[in-house]
């Protein structure tokens, strides 16, 4: 093999970091905290963020965008949301830096200080409410169903590539409506879709579910998620919508004429996802060997290497396939490098996850087939030549399916109904994943629960059943069973 | 009228300030020199952007990221670089706020301070080969064609919606190649995309050139430029494309083995287009009406209106008419509003720009026919209801075509070849537009006419033909004209 990777059976942690760098996902950045997205992790977001884009347009909602800074003091504004997490933030006190009178490259100008320091967004509520005053003035206003694609930046002190940085990017919704009911249903509406992304393009199985006021968004009323299970057996939570109630409108005195000709508060939703997704369907697909990419996220599909080298023969065959692959909308690379062997070049094409390799050797073209090598199992086929593009367009449906139904699998294997403290420790500690157990509804059982054994509720599961019985650690009494999970 | 413009002969300042904002592009923020960027001002830039990134992946360019903070050593790298334009910035220097002892919100927590200032991109060059220095060992790492979208602060006084703003969304491309050749070959096949885009997308004739020395992008060996001409007759620079030789690899020891087994500085090139192209998309081509946007970037390119109202039977043959102009790839909506009459609608949509608006009467459908307004003459016409879909389609591409040759036309009209100091002065004055004069090749001459005039030399045209001459302050002598502008 080219580049080694640390095997997960032997340090799962550094095998995710091996993945990032050696696929060329993302590096690290001489700036504390942040990243470099590399082109082939880019390539991953861009097929992301147009998806969901998409899927955001075709339910009404428009994209806008809001500045970077927020003055110091609207974080105040909302108390909930300052008490929450306003307080790990990059703070802007100049504006102006000055050549060292000493010489020593440049220094920042004291003459230049703020009046009022400028917060850089860790998200955007208080400057978009601001901004909704003015644009709200009635009913005939709202809905305003308006999302950004954006960075943020939330000065977190353990970072890792992807999963958590001190800058990511990611989109924010921000809506406004005229009733509860319809803020609910706006909430729930953007939950589904981020479910659909998740299974039907990540082919990453979710679980859709409701947070504890504790795990609660600073500032929101509910807070709804959808939460995954990575290969490791920890949780990972992937997106998240919430329900503003008034709290926003209130803060900000955005207020409505509503039919009846009467000023009311306007309701509120908030939702995002980010380039934590990318971390998330590494963790989710990946082997020892790379990258395993979803078709409908990779951004090569098929690569089709000529065997042994790029001659015009096979060039030419290589093309032709290509074309035909292209007219099914199928996005395809031919590889012409002359340096490198098959060997190396299929390794390579396996590290950064292209779902399908063609190899395209003389003697298969003089025999009218191809090989096809599928990058999820390791599979491989001689197909004839006339039915290659019918073949892979199949082929990718059917690894998106597959790639999906591994997860689920393995998903579902690491759901575990417990019932007794016992069972729960060794359950998390033995077999790891998801535990479904009993709880007693304080923060104060919760809060325990987290200090004993790292792990916390991830959700209280939509589809859940209502469910007599006790508290895993506690005893007393329970109506459901809520989601615990170690996670990320 | 819905809502009054000033007439752009009266303040063409001010008339432009209220499109920005009649036309829902933009607002201003509570952060100083920060706009937000309105649904309809985004939807523009989204098309912008989408346009310019499908030409640049065409010739083999590929996305990235990299962080917004840049510490503050890095600007001190490049000796020309940090002269010349890395003062005016947003600097971090805490990374924590504190709720404040007395009750009175949040204050910067002073143990928070960071050991060196961070500061927000005014630019990437310095992080971004700080980072090359990683990435490229070998000439077949080379060429690296790199762009990112991204955000830029830059901390200017006097602001100005999309023309001049703290923040602004640009794209900035950083390549890296073996040959000084290559380098200049890049920066010279960016600068054409940069005209076409221009040109066939927003409709804006622009001049290619080459800045002078003190007009240079600091840290570059040459600067590119397009340069366009506004209706008050004030020059816009509209995108910049720079070889930078191996200033940059040299300041961060960026080295590559070359064909011959030896060590060579990289040579570099970079370029950026940025929202201040929303401004000059607006002031091309507007008029006292509201905003006139050429069709290829228009978010609605045609409006189909029921007259008088949307009952159902207009509605059902709007949707008829929709769905076969969508066939096409046009991009319509169908007003279904209730409450305002036709003639507000109208000039609602003439002041949003969408170049054409159908409108759709009981009586217009019995005689099998429907009315088109364009609106970059107003004019109307009567169609027949089998030939729309063709009528309108050519009619857009007509639009676009009319609204670039009346800029042409315009622009054309407004270069105006001077030999005299005093015809300068009065071309200026009197006249605007572009003044093609003769300089002497100082910077001393060109400060001394900007001082007098505040005219500036916009580039040396790259199809000038040489031409001996007396600079037209100086006297002195010169090889060819140069062009001159008063500019935003």
């Amino acid at each position: 093999m080219a580049k080694e990777i640390t095997p997960r059976s032997e340090d799962y942690s550094q095998w995710y970091l091996d993945i990032v760098r050696k696929a060329g996902l993302a590096d690290n950045s001489p700036v504390r905290g942040c990243m470099v997205i590399r082109p082939h992790g880019f390539a991953i977001w861009e097929k992301m963020r147009d998806a969901l884009d998409r899927m955001f347009k075709e339910t009404g909602h428009v994209n806008a965008y809001f500045p970077l800074f927020i003055p110091k003091s609207f974080l105040s504004r909302e108390a909930a949301h300052v008490e929450g997490f306003a307080k790990e933030c990059a703070v802007v006190t100049h504006y102006r830096l000055k050549n060292d009178p000493n010489g020593q490259g440049v220094i920042v100008d004291p003459e230049a200080k703020l009046e009022e320091e400028l917060i850089v967004r860790p998200t955007s509520e208080t400057i978009i409410w601001n901004t909704y005053r003015d644009w709200i003035q009635s009913y005939r206003d709202l809905p305003l169903l308006i999302n950004q694609w954006a960075n943020v930046v939330r000065w977190e002190m353990r970072t890792r590539a992807f999963l958590r940085t001190a800058e990511f990017l990611w989109q924010e919704g921000h809506t406004a409506h005229a009733t509860s009911e319809e803020a609910m249903e706006e909430t729930l509406k953007i939950l589904e879709i981020y479910r659909r992304f998740a299974e039907d393009y990540m082919a990453m199985p979710v679980i859709k579910g409701v947070k504890t006021p504790n795990e609660r968004f600073a500032g929101a009323d509910e807070t709804f998620c959808i939460e995954a299970l990575m290969q490791d057996g920890k949780a990972l939570q992937a997106g998240t919508s919430h329900f503003l109630g008034q709290n926003f409108a209130k803060a900000f005195d955005v207020l409505f004429l509503n039919k009846d000709n009467q000023q009311e508060y306007v309701w509120a939703t908030s939702w995002g996802v980010s380039t934590r997704l990318v971390g998330g369907l590494v963790m989710t697909h990946s082997d020892d060997d790379g990258l395993v990419l979803p078709p409908r996220l990779a951004p090569i599909q098929v690569v089709i290497v000529p065997i042994p080298k790029p001659v015009p023969a096979l060039m030419e065959a290589a093309d032709q396939i290509a074309a035909r692959l292209r007219a099914r909308g199928i996005s395809v690379k031919v590889d012409n490098d002359d340096q490198n062997r098959p060997g190396f070049k299929f390794a390579e094409y396996e590290m950064i996850g292209v779902p399908v390799r063609l190899g395209l050797g003389q003697r298969d073209l003089d025999a009218g087939q191809v090989e096809v090598a599928r990058r999820d199992t390791k599979e491989k086929a001689n197909v004839p030549l006339a039915a290659i593009d019918e073949y892979v367009d199949q082929l990718l449906h059917d690894i998106q399916r597959n790639l999906f139904e591994r997860a689920k699998a393995y998903r579902d294997a690491h759901i575990t109904r417990v019932d007794t403290w016992a069972d729960f420790e060794a359950t998390l500690e033995e077999k790891g994943g998801f535990v479904l157990a009993h709880w007693d509804g304080t923060t104060e059982t919760e809060l325990e629960i987290k200090e004993r054994t790292k792990a916390t509720i991830r959700c209280i599961p939509l589809d859940g059943e209502a469910e007599a019985g006790a508290c895993v650690l506690t005893g007393k009494p329970s109506q459901r069973r809520v989601l615990f999970a170690r996670a990320y």
